[in-house]
């Protein structure tokens, strides 16, 4: 997949590390994005490490760097959103100048406790979901699709552990997707699956709240879903 | 479980006849409620006709009734509400003064079809949910928990099909859901899964739309979800 770099925006927090460690496990070359460069060098580090210690004996050919988020940007060609949504708007806009052509990939969910609510509560946003924040905040010719919202951080993070889960993705652009769905092929586990237009992320997003409460009710870490009735298809 | 008798209310529509065929066919008395008795009584006949056809030689021991939607609701331990959004109103206000403590299930799914709009996409119930409505509608003390949004009607419907998702169940009452679980495991592939208060019906409903996303865009019937991570919990 060396035709893709992936930037991460928000690649010091859980999920994005996870992500970024897949992916550059995988061989795609990977930026972390970080409002704090420094952050982003020592998230990048860390990665390596990571890596390093999981390859045991084989060689290993990682591309990992680190830098400020709009700069991660501007050198992607696949910029993927990993943030709290008390911070996607200045982000998507501290990024939207830099993009050059980049498929971006918001992650967003818009879980009450970013105003001090229970984690199993939605905000509603005035678009319908963070996608539709990110879709109105973005250029209207940014390619944008909406995924990763529940897909278990910490599992990603476990290079010792699969993601028994699926990636639903949504976007009204069938292009992106395409080139999305090679990417998320590369982390065991997960199917990408498409389930229709970016504002089915309305839904997707509430998802995580589900297994947030799946996950309180049952006393377990790592719940996820899969979708049944496909075949095998993506 | 013959403790327990069944009344689908909205039983002539295809989740209830799939629900009260499976039921039916698993031992439980089942009572069809329809606003029109007579509707009620063809749609009884209906199921015992199915079963006999896939008995197939077997003795075939079933209690299967029709009647006016209050008056079914006045036999049942169990109340299963599979009706429209349009109609749950209308109906849970027809049916609430006759109901002898048992156990509501609300099925509702706020679909925009009920208004002309898509069936990919939710109506915002004041209440937060069609759970939430019936809640508001039922009298306080009546045990209610909120299921089988998600399933197939389609596969429940076919008795030589099996369902492949999971049924999610919401609701405040543990002793409600306690009672519940049991008469989803009569039905063959679906595990019960508690997935926390009553208020997360806000988005296992709308689950319904997105799985109907996904049928569309993939051309199947049938997509299903199902919760991983959970080991052989219930």
């Amino acid at each position: 997949m060396a035709e893709h770099t992936i930037a991460i925006i928000g690649g010091t927090g859980d999920l994005g590390f996870g992500l970024a460690l897949r992916w550059a496990r995988a061989g795609v070359p990977v930026i972390v994005g970080s409002r704090d460069p420094q952050k982003a060098i020592q998230a990048a580090q860390r990665l390596e490490q990571t890596l390093k210690l999981h390859a045991s004996g084989e060689s290993l050919q990682v591309s990992i760097s680190g830098t400020e988020n709009a700069q991660a940007a501007a050198e992607a060609s696949v910029v993927v959103v990993a943030v709290p949504i008390s911070a996607q708007a200045d982000i998507l806009k501290s990024i939207r100048g830099s993009l050059k052509g980049a498929v971006v990939v918001d992650t967003t969910v818009p879980l009450a406790a970013a105003l001090g609510g229970k984690p199993t509560r939605m905000l509603r946003l005035w678009q319908g979901s963070a996608a539709g924040q990110a879709r109105e905040l973005l250029p209207s010719t940014t390619p944008l699709v909406a995924a990763f919202h529940n897909v278990s951080a910490g599992v990603l993070q476990d290079l010792t552990a699969m993601p028994d889960c699926d990636v639903l993705v949504c976007g009204d652009d069938d292009a992106a997707k395409q080139a999305v769905f090679p990417l998320i092929k590369l982390i065991p586990g997960p199917r990408p699956i498409d389930v229709g237009p970016l504002e089915m992320s309305s839904i997707v997003e509430g998802i995580t709240a589900l297994l947030i409460s799946i996950n309180r009710r049952h006393r377990i870490h790592h719940s996820g879903i899969r979708i049944t009735g496909l075949d095998s298809q993506s």
